[in-house]
């Protein structure tokens, strides 16, 4: 696997002859790479979360980035979410638990930090959006592409919408991407869902009813965890510095959680982005899955074609096509 | 998600009121905690690879150990290991390439040590087995569980092997357990190969149609890269110790690989469990897939209705239903 970095030049090598004259075979990351300007979104400030932890040992800032989900999903726990980040709640609190191919959890250790007046206590019925309000759309991202069963790549448009069957999904009916997130649907789509996949970002909670107020947050650090779909809220997922919670060591008490307080990884602050200077905002972008693009990257995700590959799969899990995303003007 | 450590008392609160005298619902890891003894299966020391990194910065040992996959899975390369191994070729190597939700990899990185004589060219062909032959049994566990596609528990037994069609995948016609492993098979089950799930161990390897030797091997440690599958020997698992790869630094390379030499983690010695003295000799077992206690812990991933849960998925992917291993004594 080292050297896979030489495929440009292998490629040459192993294109069957036939082919020679042909456009060189492009990994999923160089369609994304190879998108026109166009194809890409900017992702709102207000809908990015910035946490800070204390630097490592080192002395390197740790970033971690979370974009929000948007309407119609999980906005219950969003607007709690954005009330503790205004009252600073999660100022000095600490990362608390991680457990290895699971998640990492933070929030209050001392569960005793009296939450901001005015939260939501938000019913389960939230866990799902009923009826067809769409997702909104970012910019012209307005459609949704459905993972067609036979590997054929979709036929897609700006213009468009996509034709095709949902893909084969062991824990819902339907999978589709819809306005740049993963999301399942019952047979008919009359309801639908945000799915935990890798970097997904929930709210723990305590035993149904109870849904969690927001304060106690994870994000999946390991094989996606779809058992949870439906059953805990995704609000959002982690678009720059997982590694910083990823490769926290693991905690040794039960389900992860750190033994010694000083284990612990302390919060200097979290953020909306929009609340902070403009030069300190980070700015990301993410590939449109309405566009030609991202229909091509879906089909390279199932079929991979690229010179290092020998046996096309066919298909691909819904969270094994992560949807891009980039720092705005990066290449 | 913190108070889930206290199920027991929960359920009663929440288990409906006509069940109240039924059994407590058990969560999976419930339900192979309680297996009976024989239903665990213990691993050959001569399939254990045990694998000594460099202590931590704070002087704690990190041992991962290995399960190799058992005949007719992927033999060619698990000979050049144990040729590797004999020869002592990856002491003083190092883990050079850590990539943050995909792989950490192993093996030489000056790629000028020379390889010890004997080790064979393994072909393209043997990443799959073709034919019924069925991987070798340990003891009693003799049968194939293949996943149901409705949610009902499968009809097993001791004696019997299992109904049910394969389960809803979106890498191979058919997914089912065999012999305590994962193992994807075409239509018809003419061919079969194991799976990247979490924690399988793979072959380094060059551009088509080289193989690898398996002296340059990874570990999976995020999210199952299945379209690997058939394109890569999978030659194990790490059973113990993954943490000590997993929560590494990601390397700013590409690829992942470490910049700097000293970010590296030296590998003091691989071995092979039954070469060390016996009180050094690590011993595992693992629930047999055959049993009617794999077969209900399959039904409870599939399905969670332990107190946490309010919508159980009917169904899960493959790689979401890691086989149980143990230290033996282990409860």
């Amino acid at each position: 696997m080292r050297k896979i970095v030489l495929t440009a030049m292998a490629a040459l090598l192993v294109v069957p002859a036939q082919a020679q004259d042909a456009a060189p075979v492009l990994s999923p990351g160089e369609i994304a790479a190879a998108a026109p300007a166009d194809d890409w979104i900017a992702i709102a400030a207000s809908d990015l979360l910035v946490m800070d932890l204390a630097p490592d040992a080192r002395g390197s800032a740790r970033r971690v980035v979370i974009q929000l989900m948007p309407a119609p999903f999980s906005q219950g726990w969003i607007g709690n979410i954005r009330k503790l980040v205004g009252a600073h709640w999660w100022d000095g609190t600490s990362v608390n638990r991680v457990q290895d191919n699971y998640v990492a959890q933070w929030g209050d250790a001392t569960e005793k930090k009296a939450l901001p007046p005015g939260l939501a206590a938000v019913p389960e019925r939230e866990y799902v959006v009923s009826g067809s309000a769409r997702a909104q759309p970012a910019a012209s991202d307005k459609a949704v592409i459905r993972l067609p069963k036979d590997g054929a790549v979709p036929a897609t448009g700006k213009g468009g919408g996509l034709a095709g069957a949902s893909m084969s999904d062991a824990y819902a009916p339907n999978v589709a991407f819809e306005s740049g997130w993963p999301i399942g649907s019952s047979a008919g789509r009359a309801s639908r869902w945000p799915l935990h996949c890798y970097a997904a970002v929930g709210v723990g909670r305590n035993m149904s009813p109870d849904t969690g107020s927001g304060a106690e947050l994870y994000a999946v650090i390991g094989h996606a965890p779809r058992h949870l779909d439906r059953n805990i809220a995704v609000v959002g997922r982690i678009i720059s510095g997982i590694e910083h919670l990823s490769s926290l060591p693991r905690g040794t008490k039960a389900l992860g959680f750190y033994k010694d307080a000083a284990e612990r990884v302390t919060i200097r602050s979290i953020r909306i982005a929009s609340d902070l200077s403009m030069p300190e905002q980070p700015k990301f972008e993410y590939l449109s899955t309405e566009s030609d693009s991202f229909a091509r990257y879906v089909d390279a995700r199932r079929n991979r074609r690229d010179p290092f590959f020998i046996v096309p799969a066919g298909g691909a899990d819904i969270c094994n096509i992560p949807v891009p995303v980039r720092p705005v003007g990066a290449k």
